[in-house]
């Protein structure tokens, strides 16, 4: 029976892979994915065949890897940092059931949240939340009504997709939402290409955010009212008495 | 110089480890950590010298390490999933300038969040929230807040620290408190001892939730009104298209 690994591969270094990962992308004859995700893989398992589709071909991918696995091959779909957050996880089980004899496996990886605070400090010591400013696939009303709710929890913030080609003004709109509710002073931080050549990262705050320049290789942290800039880290106490 | 890594070491099996947190781990002379996570690492890196303290022994540890770091050490201060999220990362960053010697790296793992997702199959395929419910450093009343927000911000939850010996009822007090704003048949999952011996996971709805058998190594997820049950694992739609 064939198999369909559905792996997140975390940043997209080699280091960054889990063994397990590493182990089924070593044990897949195919390697399946976004075009530019291939593209990090394919120096690692350069004896693959491989199958690239674009941005918006994920479900056509998911059909073919599933096909492909009913018909008996292995295959590894991957996935930039998780397997399931914003990724194909949830397509290929939704798609899954016209499938019967595809077997799946999801095996997690570090998703941008992780990676970003990593490189940041420790914004995510704390209670947060993770939010997609991309409105592709959700309504901006819903997305704006998260960024209040997460706000007046006092929660942590993680966004993702802060912008693209075609939503350049998505993080300003998002920071104009944010400080109706939360001091402009609040300390916040942008990560890049996290694991990456041009890796890069930077502390601000929520005023000035709005104006920084991100990317959709760019992950943004909005730090809560006790996050604190520590000698050049982002750091969210998470309250342990000194 | 000596270096302190803080190392997210994933759900606890080798197989999860990257291989920047493996690298990490055979560079340090000395491991470090909470007693249960150090005894998941020992038979990994057997050779190596161990320092472990108990659950509230976090500052003390963390001191510890510096100061050996600062002394010229190269050590690993392991964190169960991630190093930040919940983990040490925080208490490190924030007692780091009083070693100034000592360098510091954080290298990011799989959290309970990914790892029992990936288990359950893909229920944080969109926003999200993650919040823990030990009242040990945060009070009560704002977890219940928080619970709230993220319950009306229609996110998906995710629960750390459900319960513990001593604190046996948080996770139906959650629930009675999720169940005023969210349908009784809200679809939920329960992921325990992930990668470990023992591993389980349940799917549920948030009236059977409030009654489960939830302990520290238990996390658990709160469906948003589009999550499913769909052949036996719980996923949470991103919105594509059929």
């Amino acid at each position: 029976m064939g198999k369909l690994y559905v792996v997140g591969m975390g940043p997209g270094n080699e280091k960054s892979l889990s063994l397990r990962a590493r182990d089924a992308l070593e044990a897949a004859e195919r390697i399946c994915g976004y075009t530019v995700y291939v593209d990090l893989i394919k120096p690692l398992f350069p004896e693959k065949q491989y199958h690239s589709t674009g941005m918006t071909g994920e479900l056509e991918r998911c059909r073919f890897c599933l096909e492909r696995a009913e018909a008996g091959e292995t295959l590894a779909l991957v996935c930039s940092g998780d397997a399931g957050v914003y990724g194909m996880a949830g397509p290929v089980l939704e798609l899954k059931p016209a499938y019967p004899g595809a077997e799946v496996e999801i095996i997690p990886g570090i998703t941008a949240a992780l990676s970003g605070a990593a490189l940041l400090g420790a914004p995510l010591g704390n209670d947060f939340c993770v939010i997609s400013l991309s409105d592709r696939l959700t309504p901006w009303a819903q997305i704006e009504k998260r960024l209040r709710k997460a706000a007046e929890g006092e929660f942590v913030l993680c966004l993702y997709n802060p912008a693209s080609r075609h939503r350049r003004d998505h993080l300003r709109r998002a920071c104009d939402v944010l400080l109706e509710i939360l001091d402009p002073d609040t300390v916040c931080g942008l990560a890049r290409q996290v694991g990456r050549e041009g890796e890069y990262f930077e502390i601000t705050s929520l005023k000035t955010l709005r104006d920084a320049d991100a990317d959709m290789f760019t992950t943004v942290f909005i730090g809560s009212a006790r996050t604190v800039e520590l000698a050049g880290r982002m750091v969210t106490p998470r309250g342990y008495r000194r």
